[in-house]
């Protein structure tokens, strides 16, 4: 008990400080219902660490989250949008996986097509392992418009529009076999680029694995993207060709590296698997040799390059760099450093590479102004097996600093202040770059990947939140079956010490990387500007019904039905064709209160739209099932929801 | 600022009072990082009842909640499972959306044949509309065996089992267009009641619409439920024929009122809609009546007559109930009820029923000594036109009580005390059912359909909290797009007055109703039992590989890949096939930790699943697509989790 009466003793220290604060005074309590803070803390166990956080990360009804949060959702194949220090989840974005509540691939022609467009190796691929989410930056600071996520198990890229939070552009890569790298941007979002992980033949054909050094490559793509068209310009965008190693995560340099991205680059003993052949296992071959490479590539030059005649080939309609031209012109380059590495991060002066050796207990701090001034001198220890000259590393690196066991990522605070994820100690590491001294260490619960902070990938992180985003929960939460959250852990990074303020248990997904924006970069409709608007191309649809105007016209050997949607009718609320009629549905929500949203459903013919007020879509069905179906709005929209419905006759 | 000064004055004031509590005593602060409890409220603006809520509703890191809320996931198709006070987010069951973070619908042979088993009239239908969560009982108790929810869209069923927290079952109901009063228990779950919502022709032919009187139907099946096998039995079910009305929602009698079931039937106008035809449109049409029916069946004598040859027919393979049967058997009773009903709420003594007509601003209760009172002196107002004898309203009815505009939906509290939805005023309702006297109005954000309480549909509700389930967020949260989250609002009702403690975005779906169990009455596995098990049959998997016994076989034209996935590598690494041949792959988890979950997916082959400990999947496919592709774990398992992968050959 003594415990406890200190920890009270010491919130009413606190307090009588904010009364000093804020004036004492002596007035009866305002309280609402229920017992005093002391209580309630009593009752609930509650130390003054935990009041203090529980304060921290308390946003009331109606107010808002200061920051907001994207997260990959991992195999779940979306994005998620949570408010920061809340941790609410706002929104799960669809992006690579149908997701009916949007009305993502279940009936829409634009959905349809954005799926078929992410289609590979002629399969319907209905899912995604999204890994990291690029929010769009100018001059090195996140912008607001636009999210980009990579899909590692089909090698595709996603982007999505951040005024209406939707995925507009799936784009694959069929000279790949899978990513990971990506998706990451240069500082004014020029390009997205997207590295290979695990190495296959670029052409898409078979080859025997014991040709493996032949015949197998990794690569890396720099997709061009058009902000004014918000999509990625596969025409515009080239890849350029490397060894058959495998490549972890990459970063675009900025202020003085700008117009170069870095690439961590593992697996260089070429390990080829095949236990049951008595070779060693992957985790094994890909982890014999003490150093693997950093991968430093001239993008700026790079697309020059890739514009001149005779410096590309074309392999699976794509424009490629091969591997010798990049190295004739200078493109590429590697360095050694320190057993599989994972995270390579630009520090936000652009000045300093941080690189974690996950087999490595140190982070290697290489530096820009050294790493020039070695490819000036031509400072070269050699070339790898296919050529690429690899850069001293004695002449490039700084300094290695000591963080502790597993170090994966690392993200920046303010002021030279830098966190690192040590993977297998379960801790978020703080130090000092420039110094290169370890300041704190914070336990986490448990087996920490990724790192997450307030404006970390910026030119002006903000420090304040550190988000840990750990692999395993085990302890942490309730059982709910032997599927477990992950969980994402907020610290408040303000302090002399980190302080861990909340774990939220993330039950969709298995995210990979997160960045955290200001919340007020973004500037979302709270409705569709217009009445009658296209989503796919953001600007007004054509060939609708509006209120007045809804109708049944059968032409070419289709019907197309015109349709509105208000509370709370359809219009029309009947629709009858024959068995085997191709149908054409034109559905619009003449609406323009916010939250005003109808659902349109069709009973068994797999069809359900989310109609945003000022909404437009299409919908494409052949009638093959007779019988009556009804249809209704899957939005609870009114009093009289459950009487905005209709029905499909289809008639044998 | 004197409303600061106030708040603060009214926290000390508190804390003094936990202080003479726990003994007051003047060490200094014991205060972890950062500023006073109070200067963190003053900078954020928190009031003490914010600060209170705070408090109340903070779980500690490693702490459990003590309660777990199961929801519908709305037109997401799937289950969401809540923390409560936490309100986190810790799980989203896949149901009837594929969902591949679970693994649930790519890839695996079980989960294919699930959702197989739900297509209906001849299309993959890979979404639903889950609407109401109900938990298993025992006694009319929550027993926290099983979950079911329906799919309104496509009228199914669904049923978890909360070992694994994995759907195991989903059946479909051909003879409805739709459904919405389901899935509702009877308290010893032998019944999982159904009832349909659009009336269709109950043989699934086509009808022309000005035959609705004659040929179309409402319908309300009882679910036969197999507590040992953990499935819905249908050839032990039956449906009985009702008139073209549509069902609302439905409960159970209990303790007196055990064997009867309750249904509010709404559109006894029977509107057919059609509004360019010159038809009122629907949501007018079927609010023309000031009232509407409750419908009572006695499914106990039901399910006897359902036995008696002769006594029903069959329609697309499944028992029916003829109308006439039913009436002539004394299995189905009407009463009035006002206007466009809900709610119907059977009180945890099983003595009363609540109902809410959304266009009425009263609470109807009709007492259960009276109703069967009614039954024994047939004391009928008269019947329907199908010859349903109705109950005479003031022989039934003990009382009206005026809540407000809009109730929808009653759950109860402990000691009489109920709490009803108004969906127009946007508040919840405290009255005594017994005195017929509202206590209190608390108002939401915004448009509330359903309430959830703790243990609130048992026999003994714990009161302690509320969750409103609201509709519409308007301007609770930061603007993700046009699309919305709908708000769900904890409240705490252990105080004299009600205090709205958090508010939870639910950015994924739209909820329509839950249900909040003690957590303690769960016992969810942290792993599967035993290596090789299958989840499919609960039971150990056959015909697998474990450590040591891993292989390839051909035969039977089929490639057998025995594979065992063990922090970091698959076994075998290497599969390699002709294109063409059909590959069967058996996968086992060896691991026994918790947390130790592998997944395993084909690049570009649409291929994932989710591998807990001890679990074993079996995968088939034609390797159809010539090349190399790729497979790994999708789930971060280990330090060396990049590195367990390997490849597919697919020789042309």
């Amino acid at each position: 008990m003594n415990a406890k009466r200190r920890r009270f003793a010491g919130i009413t220290l606190g307090v009588l400080g904010a009364l000093a604060l804020a004036g004492a005074c002596s007035q009866p309590s305002a309280a609402g219902p229920g017992a005093s803070i002391g209580d309630i803390a009593a009752a609930r166990g509650l130390s003054e660490a935990d009041i203090s956080a529980a304060v921290k990360t308390y946003v009331p009804t109606g107010q808002f989250d200061e920051y907001m949060m994207f997260a990959s959702g991992g195999h779940s194949g979306q994005a998620l949008v949570i408010g920061i220090p809340s941790m609410r989840l706002l929104k799960v974005i669809g992006v690579f996986t149908p997701e009916p509540w949007q009305g993502y691939g279940y009936g829409s022609e634009e959905h349809a097509q954005l799926m078929e467009d992410g289609d590979m190796a002629g399969h319907e691929i209905r899912w995604g392992d999204s890994h990291h989410p690029a929010l769009s930056e100018t001059d090195g600071d996140y912008d607001g418009q636009y999210l980009f996520i990579n899909d590692k198990a089909n090698p595709r890229l996603a982007v999505i529009d951040l005024r209406d939070f939707e995925t507009k552009q799936i784009v694959q890569n069929p000279l790949f076999g899978s990513n990971h790298g990506g998706a990451f941007v240069t500082p004014n979002t020029e390009y997205v680029i997207e590295p290979a992980q695990y190495a296959v033949p670029l052409d898409g054909t078979y080859a025997h694995i014991d040709e493996y050094e032949e015949r197998y490559r990794g690569a890396v793509t720099f997709w061009k993207f058009d902000r004014d068209a918000g999509r990625l310009d596969e025409s515009e965008s080239f890849t350029i060709e490397l060894p058959p190693y495998w490549q972890d995560l990459s970063d675009a340099g900025k202020g003085p590296s700008h117009g170069w991205a870095f690439i961590n680059t593992f697996n260089t003993e070429m390990a080829t698997g095949g236990v049951m052949k008595g070779n060693p296992p992957f985790e094994a071959g890909a982890s014999a040799n003490d150093m693997d490479y950093l991968t430093l590539i001239n993008w700026e030059a790079a697309a020059r390059v890739a514009d001149e005649a005779g410096k590309t080939v074309q392999i699976q309609g794509r424009r490629v760099i091969p591997l010798q031209t990049a190295i004739d012109e200078g493109l590429i380059y590697f360095t050694p450093e320190p057993k599989s590495p994972h995270g390579v991060d630009v520090t936000p002066d652009g000045q300093r590479l941080v690189i974690s050796g996950k087999l490595d207990p140190h982070a290697t701090v290489y530096e820009w102004d050294r790493i020039q001034t070695a490819i000036a001198d031509q400072n070269f220890s050699g070339t790898d097996a296919y050529g690429v000259p690899i850069l001293d590393f004695d002449a490039v690196v700084e300094k290695q600093v000591e963080l502790g066991l597993g170090p994966l990522h690392t993200q920046y605070g303010s002021n030279d202040i830098a966190y690192t994820s040590l993977f297998l100690e379960s801790a978020v590491v703080k130090w000092s770059v420039s110094q290169g001294v370890v300041l704190e260490k914070l336990p986490v619960h448990y087996n920490v990947g990724h790192i997450a902070m307030a404006e970390g990938d910026t030119r002006s992180p903000d420090g304040n939140y550190l988000v840990s985003l750990n692999k395993w929960s085990i302890d942490r939460f309730a059982t709910v079956g032997p599927l477990h959250p992950q969980n994402f852990q907020l610290v408040d990074v303000t302090g002399d010490q980190m302080q861990l303020l909340y774990d939220s248990p993330i039950g969709i997904g298995e995210p990979h990387y997160a960045q955290i924006i200001k919340a007020d970069k973004l500037a979302a409709w709270e409705t569709y500007p217009q009445i009658g608007f296209n989503p796919a191309t953001m600007s007004p649809a054509e060939d609708i019904a509006t209120t007045g105007t809804e109708r049944i016209e059968r032409r070419d050997g289709e019907v197309h039905v015109y349709m509105t949607a208000v509370r709370s009718h359809f219009t029309p609320e009947h629709i009858e064709v024959n068995q085997g009629e191709n149908v054409v549905l034109h559905v619009t929500n003449p609406e323009q209160t916010r939250d005003a949203t109808h659902g349109f459903a069709i009973d068994k013919y797999n069809v359900n739209l989310s109609l945003e007020p000022g909404e437009s879509q299409v919908v494409r069905f052949t009638a093959d099932a007779a019988g009556v179906f009804p249809f209704y709005c899957t939005e609870f929209c009114s009093a009289l929801h459950l009487e905005m419905a209709g029905y499909l006759f289809v008639r044998p």
